[in-house]
């Protein structure tokens, strides 16, 4: 049926991301990650033990942000299974429980990084658009999920440093690369909201436990 | 910023569905499920104290899931929330506990029921789909995933029975309405697919536990 994961592929460029940008500490925030630790660049926004958060570096539109499992799985069945019983070895228990603990943090993380995509762009609207497959449009074949804020067509971000280049419907129209300075200052809005939004810094010290 | 859930709306079709069809205290996946009781009528596929699924009533490719909380939230952004400190009323806080398990469950149920989809269908390649908002194509103001089956051009279902009308790509060419007698039996089949998956059934039954 759908597809099992493939065996951890050096060449997938998420999986790069999560290598060289293991889970913080103190925070799934990242301060000031360097971007340049890994090319194409990695323009981080969150890190837990379980999924990862970055800017697209082929935006849609700015701001468009993908969120991803931090292991490998290449299609959304690869995720939630069932636990047999009998019960399997360990080794395969820790996986399957791996596996929902992810459905279950991306299910979490996705209505928060929507806050945080709203705050950070100014937009109201947006797509969550997660691809399985080549017939899909599945490029990465890591799973992700696109989130795309859609702005009103012929009007900028509302907040003036970055100008929106365009407007286009997911799949259609020219996706150009990141610009380095616009995901700068994109990545740090989100990251800021993002931290606001679970009580963490100076935006939002005490304020909510996530 | 994103929005505030409408009050429970009337008019909602999928609050009317969630009205209709309230969780089975057996099993999520119910068994013959009259879709009468709504109009239009509701292939109903699972439903739990959560969250529901059926399919769309224009579907883009035979087989085209939608999976929605049980309430009534406009968008993405009103699901999970950090909780406050301090804590709000008992009933704010258990509003807010409602909000994180609808995330999680969704989080959960996606992945099970690509698989669903898969079996039933015969497809490989899928795309999961959740519009935010009137510039993000949303036309249910009420939060729903969208699970659309990606089948080759030019070919069928691989199983027989449900000829393929057509394969578009999502938000273009004509959607129409679903077929009633090809609703059935998708329906029956995917349900059937989510029983075996869940353990739950002559297909599953002390298989694995959800």
């Amino acid at each position: 049926m759908s597809s099992t994961s493939d065996p951890y592929p050096e060449s997938c460029p998420f999986c790069t991301n999560a290598s060289a940008y293991p889970p913080f500490p103190t925070s799934p925030i990242p301060i000031s990650p360097d971007r340049t630790k890994v090319s194409p660049n990695c323009w981080l926004l969150l890190s837990t033990p379980h999924v990862l958060a970055f800017l697209d570096i082929l935006p849609i539109s700015p701001g468009h942000i993908l969120l991803c499992p931090r292991k490998h799985y290449a299609k959304l069945s690869d995720l939630h299974a069932p636990l047999p019983t009998p019960s399997p070895t360990w080794v395969e228990h820790q996986d399957l429980l791996d596996r929902r603990k992810t459905s279950e943090e991306l299910g979490r993380w996705l209505p928060i990084l929507s806050r945080a995509l709203c705050q950070a762009t100014g937009v109201e609207d947006w797509n969550v658009v997660q691809n399985n497959g080549v017939r899909a449009a599945q490029v990465v074949g890591h799973v992700h999920f696109h989130l795309i804020p859609r702005y009103q067509e012929g009007r900028g971000r509302g907040r003036g440093e970055v100008e929106l280049r365009s407007w286009r419907m997911f799949g259609k129209g020219v996706r150009e690369d990141l610009d380095e300075e616009e995901g700068d200052v994109v990545a740090e809005r989100v990251r800021e909201a993002l931290r606001v939004e679970i009580g963490d810094g100076e935006g939002g010290r005490g304020r909510a436990k996530l």
